[in-house]
This record gives structure tokens, C-alpha cells and sequence, in this order.
């Protein structure tokens, strides 16, 4: 920790900064003076929808999306097709694939992926509660949206066992290659996948 | 700007950290979400510390750095040489400077430097203050501790002829290799001042 030379508000608002993912001890302080220059445009607007995040933002219990409302915007619509599930690994991934605009149906975010490395086991994820979701009459698929590493693979094969006595389908997502990807550049497993699973033209 | 996925708070919440330096669209949304996840002991807190400097913070008016009082801690320590003035470009050179301790004098802070890139006049920066500071009768050096790139150059040649009617002694920081650091990886500019300036053993 290098010594202190601004007042102590400033070293507090640095030492927090520096904990925010994406900052380290030099970024957060030249994020700081940024700050306290563009105190009227940035600083106060940031530190009330902090204030009012905090205040507000809960995690839906039905889901475990992050919103201002539980059960949260996305479990509350009911348009969207209550026989599919979409399973994700964090909130980031649920907002990716709403981004995409690809889903018409909700989600389940386990918290996590199972990990030997990091000790994180079955009972560490939002599976039970998965379980219920899924064994609801008119559940009829169980889309497992987890990355394509492997800890999220060897979840993915943990929540197909944990479902095989439900009568529903469980799917994974497509490998293939990215849209906009140039072969050249990609791996090896990526490109056997995209061969062996190729479809019509 | 990708669609709206979570809700207005976190949206807002996660706009305006895409507006701190180092931070782009996407690292926001981590960020936001790593908040959100630590909401007592990041969130809350980062919140509160960006109220209190928004409130407390100034700017010193003698020497333009942020403190939360005017004048500033430092221009306030009697224990500083007022003989000596280390001019610098940031309040973040102020910083770095504090951090060496190696000044046991006060600073001023310009604001910028002279960039006709940018368009960055004399008259935008705090050189009219820096005059007057380097009239008072005690006052025998100023250093410039300026950035060694172009637009640092000229506006250390510009501050030089500012100053050339008063009788302070000008100076700049030494050019050298820096501690710990290799030959084969400088810059020729580098090696030959440091040739040039060399010192005794």
C-alpha cells in the first residue's frame, strides 16, 4: 500500500475503487480524480444510483435474476413460454442471451458452475430449487445455456442427471462457428464440432 | 447501445459507470453486477464515499489540488519550504510525487498543458496564480516537474520565458535511466541523456 497522500475521504473513495473489478490500485485512483473533476456530471449522479441500487435492487427468488421487483420483470411477464427453462451459470449470462433476443421463455441462474478448484459443490448452486422449477406439469424442456468450459460442462452433465427422472428434454446450447468468425482463427474442437454438426444449406 | 435488459436502476447504474476512465460498456456490467452481489461491503460503502467527496471536496485555490479543505493540507503544512515551487500538470503527478516523498516543498497544479491538438491555451491553464506565487519576495526556485513529451516541453519553455523577469531559478526534473531499469529496453533519447548528464561515482 503505498503512503497516503490525499485526505482521507479521497483515500477512502481510491481503496474502494480499487476493488471494483476492472480497476486496480493505479486505475482506481486515476478513476477517482476523474470523479472528484467531473463532481457535478459524474460523481453525484453515480453515488445516488448507487445509493438507490443498493436501496432497491433484490435477487428474484424465483430465478435468482437481480431487480427492483420479486419475483423479477422477466418471471412476472407472462408471455414468455412457462414449458422451457433456460438454465444460466451468473446474471451476466442472462443478460447476454436477453441481449441476443433469442429467448422466449425464463431463466434459472445457478450462481455459479460446479468447480473442484475453487470448492464449490452441488449444494453451493441454486439446483433445488431447480428441481422444483423443472418438475412442474407443464415443463417440458430444460435449456442448459452454461459455458463451454470445463466446469460449466461438467455441470451441464450434473443438472442432466439431477433431471433424468423428469419427462423433460434436456438440451445444450449449439457449438459451431461464432457468426462474423473466421475459420483460420478458431480451435480445432470448435471446428470438428461445427463439421460433425453440420446442417443442411 | 444494446437493448435494455435489466431494470432502469441498474441500467442508469451501469451507463454511468461506462463513463468512468478505464471502464468500457462491457466491464460496467461486470462491475454493476459485482456491486449489486457485494451490495454491504462494496456497494453501500463506494456509495457513501462518493457522497462524502462529492460534498467535502474542493479545490484548493492556492495550488489547484483536491482536498477537503481550501487551502489544502499541504499549502496549510508550515513545515514546507516556501522557497520552492514544484509545478506539475495533474493533481495525479501531485500524487505521484507525494508518493516518492522526495518534495518537501509546495506544488502548483496547472490543470493540462499547452496542446494545440487539443486546443489548450495559455489562458486555460492556472499560469496567471503561478506568477503570482513565484513573485512573493521568498520564493528562489521553480521547478518543472512536467511530463517529458512534446506538449510537456513546450509548456515547460513557455512557463521558463513566463518566469524569466522574476529572479527564481527555473528547473526541470533530471532525464535518466529510470531505478531498476534495463539499457537494452530504452529509448535512445533516454540513453544519450543519461550519457550526457552523467554523474560522478
Amino acid at each position: 500500500m503505498p503512503q497516503a497522500v490525499a485526505g482521507p475521504e479521497i483515500e477512502r473513495l481510491i481503496q474502494l475503487l480499487a476493488r471494483m473489478p476492472g480497476l486496480g490500485p493505479r486505475s482506481a485512483r486515476r478513476a477517482a480524480l476523474q470523479l472528484i473533476k467531473k463532481r457535478e456530471a459524474l460523481l453525484a449522479p453515480l453515488a445516488e444510483a448507487m445509493r438507490v441500487a443498493c436501496e432497491r435492487i433484490v435477487v428474484c427468488h424465483e430465478c435468482g435474476n437481480v431487480d427492483t421487483s420479486d419475483p423479477c420483470t422477466i418471471c412476472r411477464d407472462h408471455s414468455r413460454d412457462p414449458s422451457i427453462l433456460v438454465v444460466v451459470e451468473d446474471v451476466s449470462d442472462l443478460w447476454a442471451l436477453e441481449r441476443s433476443g433469442a429467448v422466449t421463455a425464463r431463466y434459472h441462474v445457478l450462481g455459479g458452475v460446479l468447480s473442484a478448484l475453487d470448492g464449490i459443490r452441488p449444494e453451493n448452486l441454486n439446483l433445488s430449487r431447480l428441481v422444483e422449477r423443472a418438475s412442474v406439469p407443464e415443463m417440458r424442456e430444460v435449456i442448459l445455456a452454461l459455458n463451454a468450459t470445463v466446469d460449466g460442462q461438467t455441470t451441464a452433465h450434473y443438472i442432466t442427471e439431477l433431471l433424468a427422472h423428469l419427462p423433460v428434454k434436456v438440451t445444450k446450447l449449439a457449438h459451431g462457428v461464432p457468426v462474423g468468425g473466421e475459420l483460420d482463427y478458431l480451435d480445432e474442437g470448435t471446428l470438428s464440432a461445427a463439421i460433425r454438426q453440420r446442417t443442411a444449406f
